[in-house]
């Protein structure tokens, strides 16, 4: 694994996304969104992508151009389509929409059909966190679940993502999918050889496994919960599609390279809205603190360190993936 | 057990809530609430809990004649008190409100702080779908779940709904607590000598167990998703907490006849308002249906036969259970 600085990364991707036909301004967006999912370390969701969104912008699914465009709007509600752009400038457009919604209103909540794939899910919810909002967004996905009782991959593994601000910056944050582990995490896994540290999925039997290798080759990952994580997964299709007027996984191509057109929600809360803002999240977070050797975190508790240390070390870059970053951005 | 007509054990409840102070039209509400959560087969919060909610009533930490009141409010957004009223009475006129705002801006969310256990949370995703409106809310609990990497209950299993309304009523809706099992649900399998169907919870050595006694012994279930949902249910008591101003589930106490005070927070979009209602639900639920031999259902899905099958064979009501409810209504 390479450390790449943080310039030198940002720099690198904007020379990439400029000869993958972005405007100057919308590829160092785009750029910066890219190097601060590897920054926080979620690293198969940053430069990671990056090839593969290159493909999906050298196929057409991705429009690198396309600005989304508002269709209707009343009070705090609006609905917006994506055009096919960019999924990440998209999710950043319109959590932005849901924000200023939220200023105005007390609450915003912003629908977008016709996007992609917006990356980094927590991005958004921290973007509303850093704007003093309680950010909440979920999407739908390409099939790449079985509905609990089925063998068939008709749902999406649909990541949810809820931020709460904090006042020293260390924000609460939850960005998970519906599997219990996402792909990525699978193809991990199983690289490395290991077993699952809890059963994730089924194999082509449809028997219950910890092997990594089984759960990729039957496709059929296990729901959080089980009965109650397809449910949930289901229920969030049904929200996005219905609200963004987009469409719903089963209508989405189940070829990661093909994915495109999906559909998502982004909410916003102002809790300052209600006068002066409550700090019962710490309270909570010391009340986790009362077993002596236990090790209880607060979600989102990790990220300020490691932000840190990969600023002054370096960006942890797959030495494959930078080479490739690298040639589209005519460096190599 | 028996199967007592509808209209009789509504009759039933309203004399005993009369005879723990309730005024007429409110006895009246909060009758119909319980009865029809056990018309809709939600057997553990319905009449069955009926008795408990008597002795908190009788014990005061729950107010029959306290009524929520209104502490600030900005746009889309209110905060609510519930001075510890009847918490289904509250729950009721909380997504009522937030139903009237969604009306009027789109979206609704309304908070409230120091209100009683709800009883069904799934009633108010409900009344959300039945006025047309996509309905989400949650609620904290006592502290009844260990996190994720300790062994001491200081989060509640903080149930979560979503509603979406269908045109012929029969709508989506998740209802589920972010642990495996409920407790009333670990009760049912313990007094059925059964063992669980997939690992619930830790037994007292902290071993994962699928043994319903070990996991009442040890107050250890698990949360859906292990470290997901614990981190999962951390989020909605922050969210609840901060919004409504109210107390976080380490606040409340952890004796099921001292439960008093908790935070909710429900939301209705209008799906309405931003266009001819889209039908895409249906279309998710035939997608399902494309295996041919898998019990696939979409969440809600059995609801209409149980409340029909109900009404005409009569609500079943544990024979304990309706003695001590006739006895608080004077008729035994």
């Amino acid at each position: 694994m390479l450390r790449i600085p943080y310039d030198e990364l940002v720099r690198t991707l904007v020379l990439a996304l400029r000869n993958l036909g972005f405007t100057p301004a919308r590829a160092q967006e785009c750029a910066n969104l890219f190097a601060e999912t590897t920054r926080d370390g979620v690293y198969t969701h940053g430069v990671a992508r990056f090839p593969r969104f290159a493909k999906l912008i050298e196929n057409g699914a991705v429009r690198p151009e396309a600005s989304p465009t508002m269709v209707s709007g009343f009070g705090a509600l609006e609905r917006w389509d994506g055009n096919y752009g960019p999924g990440n400038l998209n999710a950043w457009h319109t959590m932005g929409r849901a924000i200023a919604l939220a200023h105005q209103h007390g609450i915003g909540c912003v629908t977008i059909g016709y996007t992609n794939h917006w990356m980094r899910a927590g991005t958004y919810g921290l973007q509303a966190a850093e704007s003093g909002m309680i950010g909440i967004c979920f999407t739908n996905t390409m099939p790449n679940m079985a509905p609990w009782g089925g063998n068939k991959s008709v749902l999406g593994n649909n990541p949810l993502v809820i931020a709460v601000p904090r006042a020293n910056g260390a924000h609460f944050l939850i960005d998970f999918a519906m599997s219990q582990f996402s792909y990525g995490a699978l193809d991990g896994y199983a690289a490395r050889g290991e077993q699952l540290p809890v059963p994730g999925g089924f194999d082509k039997d449809g028997n219950l496994t910890s092997d990594p290798k089984a759960i990729l080759e039957s496709h059929h990952p296990l729901p959080i919960g089980y009965w109650k994580g397809s449910a949930f997964a289901m229920m969030l299709d049904v929200v996005a599609a219905t609200l963004s007027f987009g469409q719903a996984t089963h209508q989405v191509s189940p070829d990661p390279l093909r994915e495109a057109g999906v559909s998502q929600v982004f909410l916003a809360i102002n809790p300052a809205a209600l006068g002066p803002v409550s700090t019962i999240g710490d309270e909570i977070i010391a009340s986790l603190h009362t077993e002596p050797n236990a090790k209880v975190r607060y979600p989102g508790e990790r990220l300020p360190a490691t932000r840190a240390e990969n600023m002054e070390k370096g960006i942890p870059v797959d030495e494959d993936i930078w080479e490739e970053t690298r040639k589209l951005a005519g460096l190599a």
